[in-house]
């Protein structure tokens, strides 16, 4: 199933004992017609982030069809949460341990007033922001690279090392847009990326500073982690 | 001052005894630089109904320069109402009076499933609308009509005569917009136009039905009212 939220009023995608999550809402809207389920999220967004494409597979075995489960919890899901599509999976078939790919989109609002119609969905940034530097930043971190800086944390064995894709800031009236392709995203990835591109776009450090975080494999080096309520998970490939 | 707000939660811009208004939030925020002011807007947009541009006038003998009402406003402001320009008025201007035109955006959120990140700013129409024959109705809209059937209410002695300059209907992936300029418009007119289009764009009538209801000066002759969520006031011009 694919769903879109905005999780301004949620503490995050998964499940947890202080503050309500989207996996419950999800899984208390499935279960009026597929009886109690477990859902597991393509990726674990964040309090406060949002997602137009976040993918999550359940177990089921209702007799229900996709298309009804798919209405039903459209009718039961709050206003912030929608189901976009609904189809029957292979049993092997993992929303997580699946995809191939993900892509998220960082937004700032860049312009002297704060936004209105957007101020849950992008970062504002009143200074004006040099894109041209921050395409030159943003170059080193195309391809397999080493991300170290970049994360909050790693697991425990895990590695750092991640393809990105594509990563090409561009300008849409008075929005920023960083969007950013990855076949894997480290915790906090994305928004590690944003806050250090910001950095150069406001000027306070060269474009090339970019190459020497990446180099440092330390997360310290990079610039700080950019607010949650500019982060939107756009697609999962699989 | 121009002015963008997301009007959701507000009774409309102008003040009234029952309900918090734009026009109030506008003239405390005032207050705090510039002394008691009566703020008087370009239109008085309904309850609702958003803004991206409406423009407002104040007299006010305050010694605070332009550039520091308008910092001053948007710190006092709340979250969803800014101000994006401020300049000093020569003293026969009037915000409603001196405009010579107006811009407003219907937004239609067309997709089976209902907006999330746009719930607020788009009425949605879950089955697929007729772009073409939207188009073809709205040609005769065009020009300088008696636009009777379109107007909720008309002041005594006014009369309901407007030109029309603009009305395209288009589509932005999911959403459908219905952008139309002129140079006045009736009470509710915008919105009676979208109700209108839409039982064209759904099927329920023919795109020729629209020269039909122009013609009656009726407003029992056209579609309902579309809701106020999907209106944005966009622009004034001078």
């Amino acid at each position: 199933m694919t769903v879109a939220y905005e999780g301004t009023a949620y503490a995050g995608f998964q499940r947890q004992p202080n503050g309500i999550t989207i996996q419950e809402k999800i899984e208390e809207a499935l279960e009026r017609i597929a009886g109690e389920v477990k859902v597991v999220g393509a990726g674990r967004t964040d309090a406060g982030v949002h997602a137009e494409g976040q993918v999550v597979h359940f177990d089921s075995d209702t007799r229900h069809g996709a298309a009804e489960i798919l209405r039903s919890a459209n009718f039961y899901l709050p206003k912030d949460i929608a189901a976009l599509s609904c189809e029957e999976a292979d049993p092997s078939f993992h929303a997580r341990y699946s995809a191939k790919g993900k892509r998220y989109r960082y937004t700032v609002w860049n312009d002297p007033v704060r936004p209105v119609l957007w101020r849950t969905l992008a970062l504002h940034v009143p200074e004006p922001l040099d894109l041209g530097a921050m395409r030159a930043a943003a170059a080193p971190l195309l391809g397999t690279r080493d991300f170290s800086s970049f994360a909050s944390e790693i697991a425990p064995g895990g590695n750092a090392v991640r393809t990105v894709s594509s990563l090409d800031p561009s300008r849409d009236g008075p929005r920023l847009l960083l969007d950013v392709g990855a076949d894997g995203f480290l915790y906090n990835m994305v928004r590690a990326i944003a806050g250090t591109l910001l950095e150069v776009g406001r000027g306070r450090r060269p474009a090339a500073w970019v190459a020497d975080v990446l180099a440092a494999r330390d997360r310290r080096a990079a610039g700080p982690t950019a607010p949650a309520r500019g982060l939107t998970l756009v697609r999962v490939d699989y």
